[in-house]
C-alpha cells in the first residue's frame, strides 16, 4: 500500500490502517514523515484528554468507564495507553493485552498502546504523531493515558487539550506526592478509589496544595470523587473535563497553548532527525561502539568521543 | 576560577567546588564537556546505587536512612535526587530543601537535586555527569534518588550498579504496579512501609511476578523488608545491595553492562550536541518561534518545518 492510499484509509476511519499508521510513527519508519504531513492538515477536531498518575491509581479503569460513558453517548473513543518499554523484556503488557481484547471488540473505540522506544528516544514524538493520526481518522475523542510521572510523560499529558490527574486516598501521606510534580499540570483532578478511607483527608490536601499554585491561566481546577471499578462519578469527570475544554476555547489562551506546544513538538522532532542523520552515515554505528567500549574501559571520555563523532561528519 | 582549578578542589572533595561542578552540567555550560574530560578519568571507585519506585513509596526517607547508616560506618555518601521540573513554577521542591538543611549539615554527606530539565532535555545526562563527579570527588557511595518511573527515570538506574526498586504494601493490588516497568530493573526489591498490613500478599505478589522474569544474569532479586522511619531494615538492605555488587563484579557481566551504558549515554550525549549546533545558529531561534506558529495556525506540518531547519543548514 503506497503512503497516499494508506493516509486515504486512515482519513475515512479504517481500524487496520490506523493501526498500521501508527505502528510507522513508532517505528520510526523512513516515510512516516511523509504520512504525517497528509494526516495534519485533517487534525483538531478531536477533544484530546491526557490522564496521568501513580501506578496503582486505577487510571485504566478510569479510562475504560470514560471510554464506554462516550461511546455510549454515540462518540467515537480513541485510546493511547504510553508505556516505558521494559528495559529487558521489550515490554509485553499483560493488562492492556487483556484491555485491548475487551474494549477491541467494539468499533467505536479503538485502544493502543506505544510501548516501545526505538533506539533514538522519541516515545514522546511518536505519541504525539498517534494522537494526531487518531484525531484525524474522525475520532471525537483520543485520551492519552500516561503511566507514571516521569518527564516526558509530562510533557506528553502537557499536550492534551485537558490534563487529568488521577490520586487514590492516602498519597497524600507523603510528601513525594507534591514533588511528583504533577500537581501543576492537572486542570481536572480525580481522587479515584473514593469507596477507601482518607478522601476527605486527600481532597483537604489536595485543595490546599492546588491553592498555593497559581495558574497563569487563573483556572482553579475541580476535584471529582471515582469509583471507577463501580463505574461511579465518571459522568462528573466528563463534565468537569467539559468545562475546562470550554474554559480553554473562550480564554483565547488557546493558540498560546499551541504554540508551546508545536514549539516542543519541533524541537523533538529535529532533535530526533539530526541524530538519525549521523546514525545513517556508513559506520557511524559501529564507530559508536567501538568509542563506548573505549568509555567503558575508561580510555576515553564521552565528551570527547562526541567531540570525535561530530567533527568526523 | 578556571576550569583547570574547579577540577582540582573538586576532585579533593571541596564541597563548594562540587556544587558548582555540577551547576555548570545541570545548566549545560559551555566549558563542562572540559570539566568532564578531566573529572572522567578518576570515575569507578563509588558504588553507584539507584533507588526508584513510586511517589508515596517512601524513598527519600529510605535513601536518608541509607546514608546515615553507611556515615556511621566511616563512608562519605553523594545523593543525587532526579526531579522532573514542574512545568510551570520551574520546580521548587520543599521537600529537598528541608531534608538538605538537615542532611547537608554533615560534612560526609552531600545532597543535590537535579530538578531542572534544560531547554534541550538533557536531565539524564546531567544526572549521569553529577554522578561522575561526585564518584571522582572520592565519595564512597553515590545513591541516585528518582522520582517516578519515566523512561529517563528507568535508563537513569540503568547506569547504577546496582538498582533498588521500592513499593508499599497494597501496590500489587493493581496490574499497574506490573506495568509500570520497574519489577526487571530492580536487582534488590524493598518492601518499604512493612509495619503496614498487606506485606505479606505484597511479597508473595513479588515473589511470584519475579519468578516469571528471567534475568540473562541469572540473579535473583532478594526482597528486603523495611521501616524506613522507624530505621528498621536497613542494615539488611545494605547487606542485599552488598551481595548483588559482589554477584556482579565476579560475574564478568561488568564490561557488557559498562559498555551499554557507555553507549546510551554517548548517543544522549550525541543528540544534546547536535541540537545545540543548530539552535546556536543566528536566527534559528527566532526561526523556531515563527515554524512553531504556522505548526499551530496549522499552516504548516511539523514534519515539513523540520525539513526547513535541516536543509538551510
Amino acid at each position: 500500500m503506497t503512503i497516499t492510499e494508506l493516509t486515504e484509509k486512515l482519513l475515512v476511519g479504517e481500524t487496520r490502517a490506523i493501526a498500521r499508521a501508527i505502528t510507522k510513527v513508532e517505528s520510526g519508519a523512513a516515510d512516516a514523515g511523509e504520512l504525517m504531513k497528509g494526516v495534519f492538515p485533517k487534525t483538531g477536531n478531536a477533544m484530546i484528554i491526557g490522564i496521568t498518575g501513580s501506578p496503582g491509581a486505577g487510571k485504566s479503569s478510569l479510562v475504560d468507564k470514560l471510554a464506554m460513558f462516550y461511546k455510549d453517548r454515540g462518540e467515537k473513543i480513541g485510546i493511547i495507553c504510553v508505556d516505558p518499554s521494559s528495559p529487558f523484556s521489550g515490554g509485553a503488557i499483560l493488562g492492556d493485552r487483556i484491555r485491548m481484547n475487551i474494549l477491541g471488540l467494539d468499533k467505536n473505540i479503538f485502544i493502543r498502546s506505544m510501548a516501545t522506544r526505538g533506539n533514538l528516544g522519541g516515545l514522546s514524538r511518536a505519541t504525539v504523531d498517534a494522537v494526531a493520526i487518531l484525531d484525524a481518522a474522525g475520532f471525537d475523542k483520543v485520551i492519552v493515558e500516561t503511566v507514571g510521572v516521569g518527564q516526558d510523560e509530562v510533557e506528553i499529558v502537557k499536550t492534551a487539550d485537558v490534563s487529568v490527574v488521577v490520586l487514590v486516598p492516602g498519597m497524600g501521606d507523603d510528601i513525594q506526592a507534591i514533588k511528583a510534580g504533577i500537581m501543576e499540570i492537572g486542570d481536572v483532578f480525580v481522587i479515584n478509589k473514593a469507596d477507601r478511607d482518607g478522601v476527605l483527608r486527600t481532597q483537604k490536601e489536595l485543595e490546599s496544595l492546588l491553592s498555593l499554585a497559581h495558574r497563569p491561566d487563573m483556572w482553579t481546577p475541580p476535584i471529582v470523587k471515582t469509583t471507577a471499578t463501580e463505574n461511579k462519578g465518571i459522568e462528573d469527570l466528563s463534565k468537569a473535563i467539559e468545562s475546562y475544554y470550554a474554559f480553554q476555547k473562550e480564554g483565547g489562551a488557546s493558540l498560546t497553548r499551541k504554540h508551546a506546544i508545536a514549539r516542543w513538538r519541533l524541537l523533538e522532532l529535529l532533535q530526533e532527525r539530526l541524530l538519525s542523520d549521523v546514525l545513517n552515515n556508513d559506520g557511524t554505528s559501529e564507530r559508536l561502539d567501538a568509542l563506548a567500549m573505549e568509555i567503558a574501559r575508561k580510555t576515553k571520555d564521552p565528551y570527547s568521543a562526541v567531540e570525535e563523532i561530530v567533527t568526523s561528519q
